[in-house]
């Protein structure tokens, strides 16, 4: 049966709605480009003024033509598409890609008229790539559709590109055929009013001629199923994505510009971390990124050598590569033995290889069989900065024949001049061999292919199930909700945590100083001292923490202290009781938490205690649910994570305690969706397991939940 | 009077002692070079073994020429090289081009080589660029020499451009030819044996071609004449690096590579940071922000505009603005209402300013128009992907009629097109205006733009000289290092920095527990117990510190801790003492200090607490000495400022007292070079001038100097 997105992506004909006979239209373009690219079917041109466009005989409507239509594109002023819709569907057309703009990008307006037209397209069955966007193209030789208004033609290829932005369109097909890149297919999305992005990756995932998969994107529109489906294409083709947006500024213009609802940048980082995807940081990467991909094996390791006739490009190869977080290893003695026999007695055998400038062909061929044969080198970065005396061309050649026995290594090349005939450039292009101006290019492509080959072999980990108290925390929120209290008091929050089995100090709570005594002797001093009212959240910033309290003085003058500084407040406050808790010295302090993002619904978030998460921002995020492996990464890869390992001799925290402690708060959190946002700060980790306990928690629920 | 190198960049007369008559030869075209670019005096080509090269009399030697010479241009094999630099020295040539290679950068033997090559050059009073360099080029009209094997021609321009890598010569002067980059001037400085980078500087430095001066630098000969000479440039003229071997890896092929002794990379950013020299981070980077700084005006602050007729690329380019610190300002009103009158109703106002596909060549010049008079903004970046139904050309000649009346404000291009001749893309860059491929690439080179004007604005303030007890200082380093003593005791090093005005907190020794109750009494409690021993360095490491003792009991609790700890090292120890210091609470911990750096000098370093300088790396270097505005910057540009500056309401600490400190601390280090390394850790600061205090600190001497 036909998939129905192939009425769109592997039509039997096509109807181009508007066709114009004017070249430098839109339409008259478009229905061009149909032809130039010799699309395997019959091309109809629909437009009432004309009998012929481009030498073919043009229909008034498309109900006037006598043949089945599968795709209609069409290039109409807006006022008239509803027509085209109606005719389309009367035809029995089934893929509509719609070229005209004028709605959801330019408001409540265009807004209606969006959706009155996916009404229509419901209607009729159809499937609709658009509104407000560049067109498709196919490169598979069984289909050959070009229905877009580009100028430059496609180069066929295994790339999939996916692009938000329609003007990006031509800039993107234009740099992908100076580069050579070869596409499967290219969709501009537009307002992705039908087809969304999901819907092309789901379509890709499993088709044949698409082995890359290249994303513009600057919104989101389901992150779910793009999780779902990301993390499951990764395994088999590389996605590669530049999503703009990444700031304030940048978003706001993302969601003038597609009327899209921009969620926070933390989510989408967070969310293409999780499946594998790799994000660019700009158009430029992207391309340079694709070239390595697109040509080369996946190195098995990180470990590169970079051989060079000049010493300035090898440094800042080496420099690149080290930031990027490739390691340079020396090569094998035996490597270094066969390269002393044919070597220049100036070259230099450490990793930069420096063959110096009178390296030619031969030294090239057999320096890089010796380096691809070296088991302490997964990857090659190539480098020719061409002088007068050699000849580039035979540097190419020398590269190319070197690289049929490259026991699946990647190599990048990285040519210093013009990309001209004599340059070599095109025979190693041709060879699949990627070529970059600047060895840094050359650098960041082979990280990003050694970042998605660990991607590939990392374990997914699995969704724990704890035993928990589940009924415990469902009469709390259910009293909380009944009570419409946003923020559940001090107790409550120990209580749920507890429940879910996140540890808690002893606490006693008091009334009076008699009381505070009593219970701090119960408990043994040292104590800490905390105000409990719900007027309450943050109770620091008020002066109603006083710690370490170590005798009965102490405890008097801790009282007096949070009594005297709650003074100003004490109209809003009212009665209040003190909390008696057992202390906690020594350990380190960490934070674990929960923020709904309206886009991407729950984020757990984990970072080192309160100047950590606050001045260096240093947290990381998952998009919740969260496996164990993801729990412990979460720990493992934020930047302070040296500090739970210990330094200067320290032991390390018990960071299997935290991971189990973010995979509770996934598990509370997916146990019931009325919390808004919850934090468990801190949670102090010890190098014992069974000191680790959390001291101090925040729990706000959704009331209209 | 002729400048000494005048000899070099404007010789009346060259010699080229090694011409070839092969033109694929390094000597071969070498000369033709020289005749290709029509240098301005007569060029005679040395060869014995030749009666003509290139239609031009050839002579066997110098000697046997009979006009005058000024630069002779050295492209023989190496063993002839001393030979050759007789002949000169005998017909009084002064300046020497060394092509030949063999030297300094392979080893003991070449070492050797270009030692007494120097010497010759000293004795016959040359000037000598090289060895093992690519040639030197002036396109000043009255100079025109072109004295490379490079196959570019230069375009004649205002920049200065210094390699220290001579094979990268080749593919700079390619790439500057393709972005239409003019050079002044070019010089591959290769081993720098006479002629150094620093020669150049004071060279450009007063050159009325040379506007702009980009560096390819391995390594700094002479950091301190660098500094000196940088800073006063950089007034007139900016100055863009890219300093090969950031990193590890890089730094070893570095030094490999021209021999060369690298300093530490932080050394060199801090040098580069404080005589502002702008360093960017690829050759890529390098062009990008050159072709800005050669063609348009330094903007007077942060403030950009993006107009574009693309969304998509417009978010592009305000993320990369705002990650690199630029701001995207709403327009003022009066702009906005301007901008409605005609552009086109679906487009939007805020910035970017999106004219949406249809925009044509009027809106482009109207929209420029209305931006540039716009008082909110500094600089624009103009956007534009040509859609099929817009011609570039208008479209690049309204952005050049628009430039005409910028307000001296710069305007930054995005074509994202092909660069052939229907583009455009020539047409702006005849009018110097910059053109980018990629949107984040504009952003990147005004940012640079932004950043060397505020270094240009900012003031470089004054070394202090505080009143301090030198003399006192004097006897102890004296007496340390009569004693042999490698690192100062605890007491020295309190006296030296309370010599100099850094303040301790008081504190008595004691030897035994009777002694040390009665000096913690005198004190009054609580206090910290110290161990005092010449032995102990790292206190902390050994237990030897215990903090916060409130009574009696904990005092004795204390020591006998101390006495534990110590037992496994008690031989070594032998009898020690113990500090009783007044305990310093609260406050936020800070660290100064100084590094001697072999090449650099001393580093003045600032960071906070330990935690901060060990795993996050949080700290600023700069060379010493300092002034007071650099020893704010200091404080004021640590990442974790925002901890001094007091989170959560807390009140800011007394910063400037700091920067007193770091100052003072310039000072000691400025009396004292007998100082190799020296910490006050922790000097902790409170919101009150009065209470900020050293606690403990650390100076170590060099028994050698």
């Amino acid at each position: 049966m036909r998939h129905d997105l192939d009425y769109i992506f592997r039509p039997r004909s096509v109807a181009v709605i508007g066709a114009s006979r004017r070249e430098d239209s839109v339409g008259g373009q478009l229905l061009r480009n149909l032809f130039r690219f010799e699309f395997n079917g019959p091309v109809f041109p629909i437009n009432p003024k004309a009998k012929v466009v481009h030498s073919t005989k043009c229909y008034p409507s498309v109900l006037d033509v006598p043949d089945e239509i599968d795709l209609a594109v069409i290039v109409v002023p807006k006022q008239l598409v509803p027509k085209m819709i109606d005719d389309c569907g009367k035809k029995g057309v089934k893929g509509i890609v719609m070229i005209t703009a004028g709605f959801r990008e330019v408001g409540p307006k265009g807004i209606e008229a969006e959706e009155k037209l996916i009404k229509k397209i419901r209607k009729y069955g159809m499937r609709m790539v658009g509104p407000n966007c560049f067109g498709v193209i196919n490169t598979d030789p069984d289909v050959r559709l070009n229905a877009t208004f580009a100028t430059a033609l496609p180069l066929p290829g295994k790339i999939g590109f996916l692009s938000q932005s329609g003007a990006l369109g031509e800039a993107i097909l234009d740099h992908a055929s100076q580069l050579n890149l070869g596409l499967s297919m290219f969709v501009s999305v537009g307002n992705k009013a039908d087809v969304a992005g999901n819907d092309l990756l789901e379509y890709w995932k499993d088709d044949p001629q698409t082995e890359l998969i290249l994303l513009y994107l600057e919104s989101f529109g389901d992150p779910r199923r793009f999780t779902m489906l990301a993390r499951s294409i990764v395994q088999q083709k590389p996605i590669i994505v530049v999503k703009a947006g990444r700031t304030e500024a940048g978003a706001r213009a993302a969601s003038s510009h597609t009327g899209a609802l921009a969620g926070l940048d933390v989510a989408a980082e967070a969310l293409l971390d999780q499946c594998g995807v790799l994000r660019v940081r700009s158009m430029e990467e992207l391309f340079d990124v694709s070239e390595a991909f697109a040509n080369q094996p996946i190195p098995k390791g990180q470990r590169v050598a970079i051989v060079t006739n000049a010493g300035g490009p090898g440094i800042l190869a080496a420099d690149a590569c080290v930031s990027l977080g490739l390691d340079l290893p020396p090569f094998n003695p035996k490597t270094i033995t066969t390269l002393r026999k044919f070597s220049n007695p100036e070259a230099s055998y450490s990793n930069p290889m420096d063959m110096v400038s009178g390296a030619g062909s031969e030294q090239y061929r057999k320096t890089l069989k010796a380096v691809l044969q070296d088991n302490n080198v997964d990857a090659v970065i190539v480098i020719f900065v061409p002088p007068i005396t050699i000849d580039p061309v035979g540097v190419a050649q020398a590269i190319i024949a070197a690289s049929q026995n490259s026991f699946n290594k990647p190599i990048l090349c990285c040519f210093m001049s013009a990309a001209d005939e004599r340059s070599g450039i095109k025979d190693l292009k041709r060879n699949r061999l990627p070529v970059y101006l600047f060895p840094e290019s050359a650098a960041l492509a082979l990280s990003a292919m050694v970042k998605y080959g660990k991607f590939r072999e990392r374990k997914t980990g699995k969704i724990g199930e704890f035993k928990v108290k589940k009924k415990k925390a469902e009469t709390i929120f259910t009293r909380a909700l009944r009570e419409r209290r946003e923020y559940l008091t001090e107790k409550e929050v120990v209580d749920v945590l507890e429940a879910y089995g996140i540890p808690f100090p002893k606490a006693e709570i008091a009334n009076t100083y008699d009381e505070a005594l009593e219970r701090a002797e119960k408990l043994e001093f040292p104590v800490a001292l905390k105000i409990v009212s719900p007027e309450v959240i943050h109770k620091s910033d008020i002066g109603g923490v006083v710690l370490d309290i170590r005798n009965e003085a102490e405890l008097i003058r801790g009282i007096k202290q949070i009594v005297d500084a709650t003074k100003p407040i004490k109209k809003k406050l009212g009665e209040f009781q003190i909390m008696i808790q057992e202390m906690i010295t020594g350990g380190k302090e960490t934070i674990l938490g929960m923020i709904q993002d309206p886009k991407f619904g729950p984020l757990i978030m984990f970072g080192m205690g309160g100047i950590y998460v606050e001045t260096f921002k240093d947290v990381n995020f998952r998009i919740h649910p969260i496996t164990d492996i993801e729990a412990l990464e979460m720990v493992k890869t934020l930047k302070s994570f040296p500090l739970l390992k210990g330094v200067r001799g320290e032991k390390p925290v018990a960071f299997d305690v935290i991971a189990e402690m973010l995979q509770r708060v996934s598990q509370l959190v997916s146990d019931f969706n009325a919390i808004q946002e919850m934090d468990v700060n801190p949670f102090i980790a010890f190098p014992e397991r069974e000191k680790c306990t959390a001291v101090d928690g925040r729990i706000r629920i959704r009331l209209d939940s």
